[in-house]
């Protein structure tokens, strides 16, 4: 195989452009590893005029990357625009139709039409796919469809989005409040346009339904995902944690129970001497469990210019190595309908409230603790103003349903002001 | 692609039986993942008749592995035997010779002949794959190899002996000498039968060997792998590196340098916050560098039956998904001559020497070092008895020769008692 292998790439934001950088600048090593030339043939963006500090001049332009898509001229169309609808969708789908492999970044677009795509893929004999999508440039997707093919997955877990991560470690770091911290983070231009695809858990929830699909055979399903953002966590509960040896994570969670698929995105407590509590800042950390691999840990940078093109590229480079594999590591029509299971895994729990200054308060708050079933592995309480003090509760292993019967119980005691914090505490 | 894909295993032993295990337990998953079953035909160990805790009467048994390698009713010849010559490389060579493709555990093996069984296996058109001769479950030579294809890899470094790492966080955390936990160690079976190949830093040189080929494309070169081993460090080193917030490590680092190509796999000095300081135990963490990456940190169990198993079958898996490509990533022809370069790269060292009572003696010291060029960053005396101190110093960056050349020069100071202990201090 010596023929070149001839790239079409819609978008030339971040990534696009990467991902020139990287056929331009390393042309010798890609032919060299590949056995064959990797060739950029035609590109697309919104403005054919904007200057984007590299030479696009030997490449054909495509103002609708739906035209670029069914090129004759090229084998893999690369999609790095954006978006689960519109272009991203309709080029996406008219390349497969045209006969070509695709390779995206969008995690977007695989998370809400992962199944349909995978089909028509497969249909056409053509493959998708989507390293980039998920952890940046963290091989997690090929690590976990092809390195553990030989396990029987157990548990997927990942900090998945560098700018939630980047806000709750500042908070922490600085003491600084939520709001504050995501105002800095805005400004410094951290977060999407619609930053509640970054703090409401929506990326990384699109990046867990996809490691969730390869992992236990079932079709994507984002919207099975247990959606919680970080919005509501507030710099007195990272102090807290911290004071009790743990850190706040925006942690995603996929695991398959006997009651179904439970896929959850919140912030979880975790201890701050393992790997998932010592990450910084915004890197990616990805934790996979097999039955016969125990566990595995990927860490690395989860975005950026750099690291999204190294994971589009090694798509490149198997498929110009000749490598062909499922969408989602076998057969899109054997992959089973995942039946979501919500909260199905007990855990402890963290709680914070604030107690009323009456008699018998803290007793009462056990007994509707008591009477859901829960019981009590350490309780604190600190400070105090004039007419209550905040109470901080960790439990003992429960579920999540048996603690809003409790929270909700709560209310007719009359003793506790405002809603109580409830946060996870993951064993990693 | 309904066909079986049809393996001969050679080797019973823990790897080996883990093979076997994951098979026969699995065999619905693995066909789902690969589109076609995956079947064992025959196996072959020393001892027919050992009691190996699983149901081996459905496979042919072979007495030699190298009739089993050439057996015709075999597609893919499984080495799990170990040793670098001897039946595990004669059955490799005729694995080949006879058109099966191969997948080995054995770094040895591959160390040292890699070049020539990659060469053998192209000119028959075959694949040797090897996940599991590297850092044992960690998919580090797939992420190497395909998921940073597009990267110029910059530094590959690694702790990937679970032995070494055992002994030395025990040594810390048992304030119990290295010959004490030597044979603690080696009682409890963690070691090899030859020690050596563990804590002289045989079997991680291996591997380092290995991914250095992949790394920088070059012909695979055990011989040049700068060997030091864990024996001389003593508690009081890991105590006073503690102090100074390090750990050590045997660290593993390859580097393409202007001057040549830099393997070393020695004990080193790594910051006790950085992700390789927190490895405990028998853990391996392998860190991959490469421009557009930047950097990703894998972590995972270096040995045992699930996880060693678990990085054969995913090779296993990938010859059966089709996936073919060369040994180290691009054609063994193409793969240049490594011309090693011994700590061409700069570094800080940590010093300890035993200084006698004499007066200038501290003058003497800094004077030969200043001589060799070598500037001081911290120097500390601590503890005293009747004639000598003992002295820590950690200079600025300087090369191992020039260090050589001040340590030399201490001899005709006279004021050094013993050798001092001289540990680089390696920026991760
Ligand atoms: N940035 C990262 O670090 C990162 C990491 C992982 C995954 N991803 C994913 O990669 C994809 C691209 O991200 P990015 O950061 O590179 O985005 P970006 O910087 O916003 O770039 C988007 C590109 O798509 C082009 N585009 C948008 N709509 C188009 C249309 N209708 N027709 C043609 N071109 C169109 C834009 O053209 P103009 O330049 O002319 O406006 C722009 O070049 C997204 O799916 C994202 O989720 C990004
Ligand atoms: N163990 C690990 O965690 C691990 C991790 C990574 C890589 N590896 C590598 O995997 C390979 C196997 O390791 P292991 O731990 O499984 O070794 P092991 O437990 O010592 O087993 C070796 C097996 O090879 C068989 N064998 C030895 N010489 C033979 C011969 N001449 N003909 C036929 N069979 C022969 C032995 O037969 P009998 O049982 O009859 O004596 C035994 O079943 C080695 O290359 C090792 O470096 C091991």
């Amino acid at each position: 195989m010596t023929t070149p292998l001839r790239l079409g790439i819609a978008g030339l934001g971040t990534v696009g452009v990467g991902i020139v950088r990287i056929v331009q600048k390393h042309g010798d090593l890609l032919a060299a590893r590949a056995g064959r030339p990797i060739e950029i043939v035609a590109v697309s963006a919104r403005s054919k005029s904007k200057n984007r500090d590299v030479d696009l001049s030997g490449y054909a332009w495509e103002d609708d990357p739906v035209s670029l898509a069914a090129r004759a001229d090229i084998d893999v169309f690369v999609e790095v625009m954006g978006g689960h609808e519109g272009p991203a969708k309709d080029a996406t789908e008219a390349a497969i139709a045209a006969g070509k492999d695709v390779v995206s970044a969008n995690k977007a677009l695989l998370a809400v039409h992962g199944q349909a795509l995978a089909e028509a893929a497969e249909d056409a004999g053509r493959v998708i796919r989507f390293e980039a999508a998920v952890a940046g440039g963290i091989p997690v997707v090929k690590a976990l469809t092809e390195g553990l093919a030989g396990n029987d997955i157990t548990r997927v877990m990942g900090v998945m989005n560098g700018s939630c991560n980047y806000i709750l470690t500042r908070m922490q770091d600085a003491g600084l409040s939520y709001e504050a911290v995501f105002d800095e983070a805005n400004q410094l231009g951290y977060l999407e346009a619609d930053p509640e695809l970054d703090v409401g858990g929506i990326d990384a929830g699109h990046k867990l339904a996809l490691l969730s699909s390869i992992a236990f055979g079932t079709q994507v399903d984002f919207d099975g995902v247990e959606l919680e953002g970080i919005g509501s966590v507030t710099i007195e509960d990272i102090n807290q944690a911290a004071d009790m040896g743990y850190k706040i994570k925006l942690l995603g969670v996929a695991q398959l129970t006997g009651r179904g698929l439970e896929q959850r995105m919140s912030p979880c407590l975790v201890p701050d001497t393992s790997p998932l509590g010592q990450l910084e800042g915004g890197t990616n950390m990805v934790v996979l469990e097999g039955d016969a691999v125990n566990q595995i840990v990927l860490r690395g940078p989860g975005a950026g210019e750099g690291p999204t093109a190294s994971a589009v590229m090694g798509d490149v480079m198997d498929i110009a190595r000749g490598f062909r594999i499922s969408t989602f590591g076998q057969p899109a029509g054997t992959l089973r309908k995942a039946r979501p299971a919500r909260a199905a895994v007990p855990a402890p729990y963290y709680l914070r409230m604030q107690l009323l200054d009456k008699p018998g308060a803290l007793a009462k708050i056990a007994h509707a603790l008591g009477e859901a079933g829960i019981s009590i592995d350490r309780m604190r309480q600190y400070g105090h103003d004039d007419t209550s003090a905040p109470v901080l509760i960790v439990t003992h292993k429960t579920t999540r349903s048996a603690l809003d019967e409790a929270i909700a119980a709560f209310g007719s005691t009359g003793v506790v002001a405002g809603d109580p914090v409830a946060i996870r505490i993951e064993a990693v």
